[in-house]
């Protein structure tokens, strides 16, 4: 099977498909403007250029409306991260990473309302979130058995394990900063992934062994 | 000032207290029952013994009946952790919490669901989460403070920073495991504090003492 060319994409798939890729900006710059709880389907229509019948054609409640904003900013901050499957410089990756996220706090509050509405089974972003857990865990496992292959990180390490961990202080600090943003996300951050993935043992050594020489 | 005696406690303000101690209880009740989304202030009030007006008027919202859920499993979990404040067994205490907490989904399920939207601001959980976090965080703090004077944590950790990072670490794993409780969260648990403390190391030294003597 080939990819199509874009050209031969533009039947009424593609142009559902562009659609719901303007509504789904048009939520997310509400979002970031206003907060989550200032969306109306009224005014998606109104940014999107499509009448209200048609958003809720695509998507039949606003927690529907909310995923698909949260799913555009994934997309968005993959793109921005670019190259992100590359090791070097990663601690200074996640600072600006954190630093960067902590200028859009309405996509941190949706994110963080989100996922904690999506653990009641049922809840319609229930699957973005097993997903996106599942396969930001898988991403992060990668990342850190290639760190144990170049010698970065300890070989004793369950890299699934420690990207649990990760992910976990990640989505956790999150909260804690929503709550009161008087401490350095990026750098508390950054100090959790070096203890977790044994980083920061690594520079002792090598630091002690610079003092030894 | 002297503690009064119990007996002259009963006036108008005790009896007020006791009353929201029984709305608590029948909320949490609920909660633990049928999650979060089924508790109405009927049954909240035919189980408290109460009418309805009456439990709106010590809770003016739903939200503030589960704040108040919340607050009253917080009681419930310190009780049955007392001494916790002694250092003995940490990890096996940490372990054996994880596991009695994971028995109470649908409290976790509440705390997950009010920590997400409580990030709103002017939401009525907003102060709730402000003080647990700040509240668990000296706790934790102190902890770390009482194992670094006991030789079990390294001198150069800062002991704020690890207990947000704990506090994180613990608030993003329930997210995870509630949405694929495929994983064992205690042990997950259990793993990352030993190693954001810093107390693996100690034991890695400790068997390597042992194997070279």
């Amino acid at each position: 099977m080939t990819t199509p060319a874009r050209s031969r994409q533009r039947g009424p798939y593609a142009r559902s498909a562009e659609r719901r890729e303007a509504i789904a900006a048009a939520v997310l710059e509400i979002v970031v403007e206003k907060g989550h709880r200032g969306v109306t389907t009224a005014e998606v229509a109104e940014r999107a250029g499509a009448r209200e019948p048609t958003v809720l054609y695509h998507f039949p409640s606003k927690d529907h409306l909310l995923v698909a904003a949260l799913r555009r900013s994934d997309e968005e901050q993959a793109e921005a991260d670019d190259g992100g499957d590359s090791d070097a410089g990663l601690p200074e990756r996640l600072r600006a990473f954190a630093d960067s996220v902590t200028r859009r706090a309405g996509v941190l509050r949706l994110y963080a309302a989100l996922a904690g509405e999506a653990t009641t089974p049922g809840h319609p972003a229930q699957e973005y979130f097993a997903q996106r857990y599942a396969a930001t865990v898988a991403r992060h496992a990668r990342m850190i058995e290639r760190r144990q292959e170049a010698g970065l990180a300890p070989p004793g390490l369950d890299p699934v394990q420690v990207a649990r961990q990760f992910l976990a202080t990640w989505d956790g600090l999150q909260l804690q900063w929503l709550a009161d943003p008087s401490f350095d996300l990026g750098e508390v951050l950054v100090a959790a992934f070096r203890r977790l993935t044994g980083e920061d043992r690594r520079e002792a050594r090598a630091s002690l062994t610079e003092t030894e020489s």
